[in-house]
Formats: structure tokens, sequence, C-alpha cells
């Protein structure tokens, strides 16, 4: 049995009161986030301004020549609902400035380095604007190594990294966020016609209930193909998705070499003497 | 009583040793290493170019406008020695891209993003030639946080990370590398006649020495100050910079929801089944 609906309303508190307590506790009272128009940035951005007053929270709109002007709009929208600041900065000059070096470079390769960019401009404005960076990855993506590291995947403060992305959706809905929002496609918009479901080859419902299984409930690939009638090929690519991508979920490896390895022996935890 | 002699043929051995079997066991045969013609980068360099060969050692130099021309240069000899592979990239296009937007950002602003679009250029390489890419973050810099977060502290295996930096230099000269490349004033040269040593008021020779008592010998602030005669404000601004950076050694904090958290209950190592 698997069972990923949420207790919103807990859910909700229990988030709001995580954003308002890191971002305190580490001395600040605002953060920036990068507002693509999608649900987990919306959701953030919610989050954040019912934790910190929309006064504190900065949205910052980072659209490519290329990406979808719904996208623009769909962010426009949560900016106007919370009255929360915006700023928007073009990432064509700089990416474009960068591939006239190496046209040939494929999707994948400018898709990662529009991630990383984005990146760049939101620690910029964490600086500029004395903002955590705030987090929009998801359980689902990270789990699945489904972002750029040192890109989308970087933040201070992550208030969505537990929850599934049908989670999310059952909090966006609950927090009454644009249906728009919620019910359209998800995409990372890195290139034109692109949506997750069709790049991943599965549907959020679907690798969901396997991640649960797996990652949750500490199933076995075995057990679930077995018991629940799942497809073994699906399970096994789900199951190596997780364990290719770890090595975006943990630090760089470091060369032991004294008593005291950074990371080893090292580890106080982020908010250490706080 | 400090020791901060390696030794530093077996250090050697080690190090070459473990870039190795970690390039080789996440699947790579190459390493890409951003190379200024500091010493932490060439030293970097040297160890690859020992554990993998040449061939497959790459080295992007990444030069902004106003770097110093003695950067380039001694990155070259590096090359040259080494007979590794090397490519230019100009980091000015796009760093000026975005500062024509943001003219008013002041010298460290521009360092950080600086520091960031060389390692979205290294991680792009990565990606264009298969490539690891090689850390060269020193344990001084990364116990004092005197580094960019997601930029050249961002790596995926640093062989360097847990020498101090006045060890570097032991092995840099044990190793033979360039005498002027050991002996420079160590130099971010993020701006115009930048060095380390100014920027942070202390040398190395001192920093790390209280370093290693600090977090090697896991001394108290008030035992250094009684016993050797450290002055107490410099034995605590260290103490200090070491507790307020540990934000850039740790991954993003994610709110806790479910029963398995990343990097909270799911922890396996960054090689697991490998």
């Amino acid at each position: 049995m698997v069972n990923l609906q949420l207790n919103c309303e807990t859910v909700r508190k229990v988030l709001v009161g995580f954003i308002e307590n890191e971002v305190r506790k580490a001395g600040f009272e605002r953060v920036v986030v990068g507002l693509s128009g999608g649900v987990d940035s919306s959701l953030s951005a919610y989050l954040a301004a019912e934790a910190l007053g929309p006064q504190n929270v900065w949205a910052i709109l980072m659209p490519y020549r290329t990406s979808n002007p719904e996208s623009a709009e769909h962010a426009t929208l949560v900016v106007q609902a919370l009255r929360i600041n915006s700023l928007t900065v073009d990432i064509t000059p700089m990416v474009e400035a960068y591939f006239a070096m190496f046209p040939d470079a494929d999707q994948v390769r400018r898709g990662n380095k529009m991630a990383r960019e984005r990146m760049t401009i939101l620690f910029d404005h964490s600086a500029r604007l004395r903002a955590l960076v705030l987090g929009t990855s998801n359980k689902t993506e990270l789990l699945l190594g489904y972002g750029t590291l040192h890109g989308d995947m970087a933040s201070a403060v992550n208030p969505l990294g537990d929850l599934y992305k049908t989670q999310i959706r059952q909090l966006a809905r609950h927090m009454q966020l644009p249906t728009v929002i919620v019910e359209k496609q998800p995409s990372a918009d890195l290139w034109v016609g692109q949506t997750d479901e069709a790049e991943l080859g599965f549907t959020y419902e679907e690798v969901d209930r396997v991640l649960h299984l797996l990652v949750d409930q500490r199933c076995e690939v075995a057990d679930l193909i077995g018991e629940e009638a799942f497809d073994e090929k699906f399970v096994s690519a789900v199951s190596h998705k997780i364990q290719a991508s770890q090595y975006k979920r943990r630090l760089p490896v470091i060369a032991k070499i004294s008593s005291r390895t950074i990371d080893r022996d090292f580890r106080y935890p982020r908010d250490w003497g706080r």
C-alpha cells in the first residue's frame, strides 16, 4: 500500500516554521528565490511569504530567449498574488556569450549552463540583498538526480526537499496557488517543448510510488516486482537512477591525510554554534 | 608543539592512488582542472598527470581582463612541463554581460561571480570531455571559508582538501613544481593587486599552526592563548571564521517531513554501489 497523502495543514505549518527558524538562526530576515512559474518555486515563494512576510521575499525571474512566455506570466501571477518583491534578469546575454565559443554544444550542456547561470545570479543577489537562497528542489528530482548540480540543486535552505512531486501538488492546491500553475505539465523549460515526464519516460504519479517504496519503505527491487505488479524494467531503472545520482547528493570526496578530515571526522551541523 | 611537516613521498603516493582510484571507480579516465597558475591548482595537475597520464588531464585556463598576465604564464609553464592538454576560455564576455546590468557591484560580488563562472565552465567541460572536475581547495581555505561556494569550492574529487597551505608548498617543492609558482605570493587574482595574506590579515604560516591546534589537536581557544602565547584576538578570529563558514562545508538543509530525508536518514556514500 502506497499512501502519499499529506496532512496538508500540518505540513504547511512545519514548513513555514522551518523557513522562519532557519533564516533567522542564520542571521537573516530575507530570502531570494528563483521563480520559474512552475509549481515548485511558486510553492517555495508561498511558504516564504507566510513565514517571513511578503516584504522579505525577493523573487528573481530569469528568462532565456527560448523560454516559454507562459513561464514569466505564471511567475508574475505569483508575485502579484503574494505582493512579494521581484526582479527580472535575462540570462540570454551571458549564455550566448559562452556558447558563441562552443556553438556545437548539445541541449543538455546548454540546459545545465543555463541552470548554473541562474544559480550564480541567485547567489549574487543573496549577497546584494542580504537574503538566503531558498531551495526549490523536490524529493522526486533529488532522488532521481533530475536536476543540475551547482545549478537548481544549490540553495541555503530547502523547504521542499522531503516532498515528492505529487505531494508538492497536494500542498500547492491546499495553499490555493493559481490552478493554472498546479495543473500544467511540469517542465524545466530548458528547451522548447521540453516536459519532465516526456524526458523521464514516466509520470510523477508512477515514479513517486516506486520511490516511496524503495526509499521510505526500504523495499528491495525484487519485493516490488512480486507484490504490486510493477514493471520490472521500470523499477530497476528507477533504482539505478537513485544510485547513479548519489554523487549529486554528497559533497566532493577529499583524500584523507590527517587525523581530522572535512566531511569525514569534522562534521559539525550547518548551524554549528547558532 | 605544532608539526606540519609532511612525509612528502608517502603523501604523494597516497594522493596519486586516490585520484586514480576515485576517477576509475566513477567510470571515468580523465579529469579537468581549472589551472590558475597558483600552487594549489598546479599541484593538483601534477598529481593527476602522475595518476592518470598527461593525456588524460585537461587544464582549463580561465583569465579575466584584469587577471595578472603572470597567472597565465605560470599556468603555461605547468602545461608545458607536464605535457597535459589545455584550453583557454576567457570569462570576460560573460562576466561583463552580467555586470553591465549591475554596474555598481562591489569587488567581492564581482570576484564571487567570476569564481562561479569558472565553475560553470569546468562542469560544462566535464560533460564535454567526459572528465571529472578535479578540486583545488586546500584545508586552510576550506576551514576559513576563504573560497566561493559553488565556485572554486566545487569539484568531484579533491586531492588537496586535507593539506594545509604550508603543506601544499612542501609537497609542491618535493614534486619539483616551478620555483616561481611555489614561492610567489598566493592570490585569488580576483582584482588587481589582491593577495590572500593581505586580505586575510595574517600569514599562512601563522594561521596553519592555529588551525592545526584547533581542528586536528582539538584544542580550545583558551588552551592556545595560555600555552603557546598566541595572540588572543587572532585565535578568536580564526575560531570564529571556522564556525561562521560551516555552512559552506555542508549541503543545504532540507525540512524534515518523511521518515527518510536526504542527507539525514538517507546518506549512502558518494560511490554507493561502485
